[in-house]
């Protein structure tokens, strides 16, 4: 026997779980720590693409209970429009089969592998069946099963199957037991933070371990559901045409209008023209030759981009701000939203932010949240086609030190919208090297940047006068002090001065012989809403203007003005009484203010 | 209807090949570029390691003929076993379908994917079906046959086949047409440079257009074929171990030895007890929750490391350095092999080394080598946990400096060699972040670090003393001209004493009134071994010591001496003749060597 005969022996298929199973890192399993996180996920994702196909609100459930040393129990259920029992086994326990990868439109889940990947690694780890319950009307009574994988085949087995009551009209429920360890936690919130953000229409309650809490959401719009297209023809591959061609019997130009996006009479038969093909001709009959001039001429022939606004679903500019804005109260904070464009035939949208300041850290490398189709990235930053955009600019161009990234107080957002986002591997972390993402990239965070360095150059310019003014008020109550002592006088309160060269607000309270006077001065350069409390034993019914609030407790009064000063205005009101007590003000940011009070 | 039967309708099977197709970034062929250099390698993997299989040495042609603007044909042909005529089809063309997958030892291809995707890409970039032409042996004909992979299902399609006369008694021809560039030839030659360097017993002949190079093997042992392994019992989970149980109907302790890797009679047993199972039970009959203890014991009970001697097959430290040290003329480099370690039960070693100065580019960051089960790494650096490891180093620790990462004239290669290389994705580019592999690259850097310390801080000592010699040095001509003009007298020569100085060898030759002496000091820390060549009209006939080579030539006479010199020691050899002519030594470094010649 030769010796290929004895190799033979050994080579056999690999079924796609068997596969997986060896290589469970590609599919963001390959540590304990990542496990809930990406279960979690994947659950999330089928439940956001299924409520905004069936135009559903997401009400979403996400538990997570510890049943014992390293094992937990994930659960999430959703008011989705359900799963007919019959495809329930497929949908759950069979990598490689859904609905959206067939589909041309921004999903989240687009590979058919993301929550059955998740039941494999239940199985693998623990041993057990995931239980899934799904009702799809509440004229039918909900179906409920545990199932498996069956490694070697990658087919489903169904361990129980029965009908039961549930208290939901409609919706899913999935209940997965696995190895995992709770390392993870921080990740596992900032996930659904941000998934809540870009998803201001779900409401998700979360219960970890003995916590409860909810993200509510803040819009009931349910975004319209990113309707799917026809492949574009500037995106064909050969091999995919000849496959489409071999298989109908239809004309040369019914075949291109019917199965092309934005192909219509006109172009149809300009592609026939400068293919050299009759546009009658059976496309089954073409020959491989002439399959390549058809190609060429699809590839050549002007045809209008494909219809993106239909087939995608960016988060928008003024979203993607609010919730920014909000969760790290910046300084400075724009966001672009980029024309849409296409690479190897699908469309796609880059949207970016950047800010500055607030409550980022001072120090270290920008901050940076990658998105895509509207799921927050976690992982694998480093490998990330995003990452590597932003180390390729120049931002010292920008007033931003780097050291490969940028660093400093800087948030840097991008959210890659695509009918087809070229992940590096299945576990959907990272958005693979494409030349045309990465130029949109490019493009938008060039943009922003020069907004940023304006905002930079204006700050700059506003600290350099601080400076100065600071320098100033350190001599002034000096200089003060010394006229004090030659006109053998208290030295005169400077505090207005200051507060005027610092450009603050300043808040005054005199008491001069039972006249009490509360002065509010905006030397700032914008509008201030300004809150005066005034705490004292003074009701303060003869004031000059009548405060918006009064309290009395225990013979204090509270009384509060409320108004909005533009830059450079004042506000003065005065009454009569005995003084003292507490004056204070609110609204204006702890830099930004100087109260006095003076009692002569 | 209910809607869910709606969506119903959309759910499928997607077929591994269309999946990959659509992902097709995911297997390497993200760019026109990359194609011919992902083919290349995949069909080389399997070249070197079916020659490793059948022990032969392997003599690999590869060629990239240009057929059209941006066609291209790749051929490989190897001379190893052959398939036999059976198997073809699947081998080739069908995703997820080998030898290796099943095996626990280390090969190059481990997927079952690779020369498959290649199929796939030629396909659907141009149409055209691959064409393979193997023999087992001289007794047979050699099959020839054109293949095609039909998307939708997965399976080879075979489009012609036929029986032909072939040249080579046994090998294997696999030729490919797709759409690529050659923008990446450098990475190209890269490659195979790379992996001619750690193959060493190969022969790789190669093609490119009219370019014909060959890179030829330096050692005639085939390497041993890494034997293939149990799975070893700590690296087994919860769903592995109850599939294999349920498969099976052998008492407990039997089906331990039998299939795991360690495990003798007392450790079975040690097991059994531990496990409180009778080690007589049949394990098919055993439940959940005592698997989950017999899992538990499994993991607990002291069993040796796998034996990684067998199933693994590292570069080795002595070939690493011999071909950094021939690529790069390095000033430092030394290299380590770490002891075998496990992560999930997988054996594995990582080698690494360090090289210094020579020809690396004395700016930017070090450069790094990446090697997985002796196949380079080209793509996807910065997604690699070599990279991450490496930055994650304090690098000042050992004298370099850092900027993420190391800087400077600076090599870092990192091998690592497994039965299962965690890859991140199905490109086989970089390597997942596993922790304990992280921790051997960590600790075999930090070694090598340590050394490079020792070097670099012995040649920045010597540099200080070279530097103060050298400021002695400028000086010392200024003194000796000034004294002449004192004296009257021409400036003495101060050559010997700054050689002295700088510890360099002084070569001198002085004539003196037809007395003639050449001198040879030897200052350095270190023995020289000198040839010293006088070249002029005196034959030397009376020389104090008779040169070891004289030639004549048209009247002038080359007179060599050749010595070893001590250091500290010196030669000097004197005659009587005319003096002039050219003298000067060989043997001696550039910026060591100083050659005086007085004629007084």
């Amino acid at each position: 026997m030769v010796l290929a005969d004895e190799l033979a022996k050994k080579q056999q298929s690999i079924s796609v779980a068997e596969f997986f199973e060896k290589n469970k890192h590609m599919l963001g399993f390959d540590s304990p720590t990542r496990g809930i996180i990406t279960t979690i996920k994947e659950a999330i994702d089928n439940s956001l693409d299924a409520c905004e196909e069936a135009e559903i609100l997401p009400d979403i459930l996400v538990s997570v209970q510890k049943l014992g040393e390293g094992v937990f129990r994930v659960v999430v259920e959703d008011n989705g429009p359900g799963i007919i029992p019959e495809k329930i086994p497929n949908v759950f326990a069979k990598l490689l089969y859904g609905s959206r990868f067939h589909q041309i439109r921004q999903t989240r889940g687009q590979q058919g592998i993301g929550i059955s990947a998740a039941v494999l690694h239940a199985q693998l780890t623990t041993g057990t069946s995931t239980l899934v319950i799904s009702r799809v009307s509440v004229m039918m009574k909900a179906h409920k099963m545990t199932l498996t994988i069956k490694t070697e085949t990658n087919e489903p087995e169904v361990i129980s199957h029965e009908e039961i009551e549930w208290m939901h009209p409609h919706g899913t429920h999935v209940e997965l037991v696995f190895k995992s360890t709770m390392q993870a936690k921080k990740k596992l919130l900032e996930y659904l933070k941000y998934t809540s953000i870009v998803n201001p229409h779900a409401r998700f309650r979360i219960e970890i371990d003995d916590e409860f809490f909810t993200l509510d959401r803040v819009s009931n719009d349910v975004p319209p559901c990113p309707i799917s297209i026809k492949p574009h023809p500037y995106g064909i591959e050969l091999g995919v045409l000849k496959r489409m061609t071999a298989a109908s019997d239809l004309p040369l130009k019914e075949f291109l209008i019917k199965n092309f996006s934005k192909i219509g009479e006109k172009i149809a038969l300009e592609i026939g023209a400068t293919a050299r093909l009759n546009p009658i001709v059976r496309v089954n009959t073409i020959q491989l030759e002439q399959l390549n001039h058809l190609l060429d001429a699809m590839q050549t022939v002007k045809i209008p981009a494909p219809p993106a606004s239909q087939c995608l679903s960016p988060i928008t500019e003024k979203l993607i701000v609010k919730g920014m804005e909000k969760e790290f109260q910046l300084d400075f904070i724009k966001a672009r939203t980029r024309p849409s464009n296409v690479f190897d035939g699908n469309s796609f949208i880059v949207e970016a932010a950047i800010g500055y300041g607030g409550k980022l850290p001072p120090e270290g490398n920008a901050m940076i949240l990658r998105f895509a189709n509207r799921v927050p990235l976690l992982y694998q930053q480093g490998a990330c086609a995003i990452t590597s955009t932003i180390a390729n600019i120049n931002w010292k161009n920008y007033g931003v030190s780097q050291q490969n990234l940028p660093m400093g107080p800087i948030l840097i957002l991008v959210h890659v919208a695509a009918t087809n986002v070229p992940f590096t591997s299945e576990s959907k972390d990272a958005i693979a090297s494409i030349p045309k993402i990465e130029r949109e990239i490019t493009l938008v965070l060039q943009e922003l940047g020069r907004d940023l360095k304006l905002f930079l150059n204006r700050r700059n310019k506003n600290k350099l006068l601080d400076d100065r003014a600071r320098a100033i008020c350190t001599v002034l109550p000096l200089i003060a002090k010394k006229i004090g002592e030659i006109l053998e006088l208290p030295p005169p309160n400077t505090s207005l001065i200051e507060g005027k060269i610092m450009r603050q607000v300043v808040l005054k309270k005199k008491s001069t012989g039972g006249k009490i006077s509360i002065r509010v001065d905006n030397y700032t350069m914008n509008d201030q809403e300004v809150s005066v409390y005034d705490i004292s034993s003074d009701p303060a019914r003869n004031a000059t203007i009548s405060p918006d609030f009064v309290m009395e407790m225990e013979g204090e009064y509270t009384k509060v003005w409320k108004r909005t000063l533009p830059a450079g205005e004042n506000f003065e009101v005065s009454y009569t009484g005995v003084g003292g007590g507490i004056v204070d003000m609110q609204g204006v940011a702890e830099n930004m203010r100087v109260v006095v009070d003076v009692d002569v």
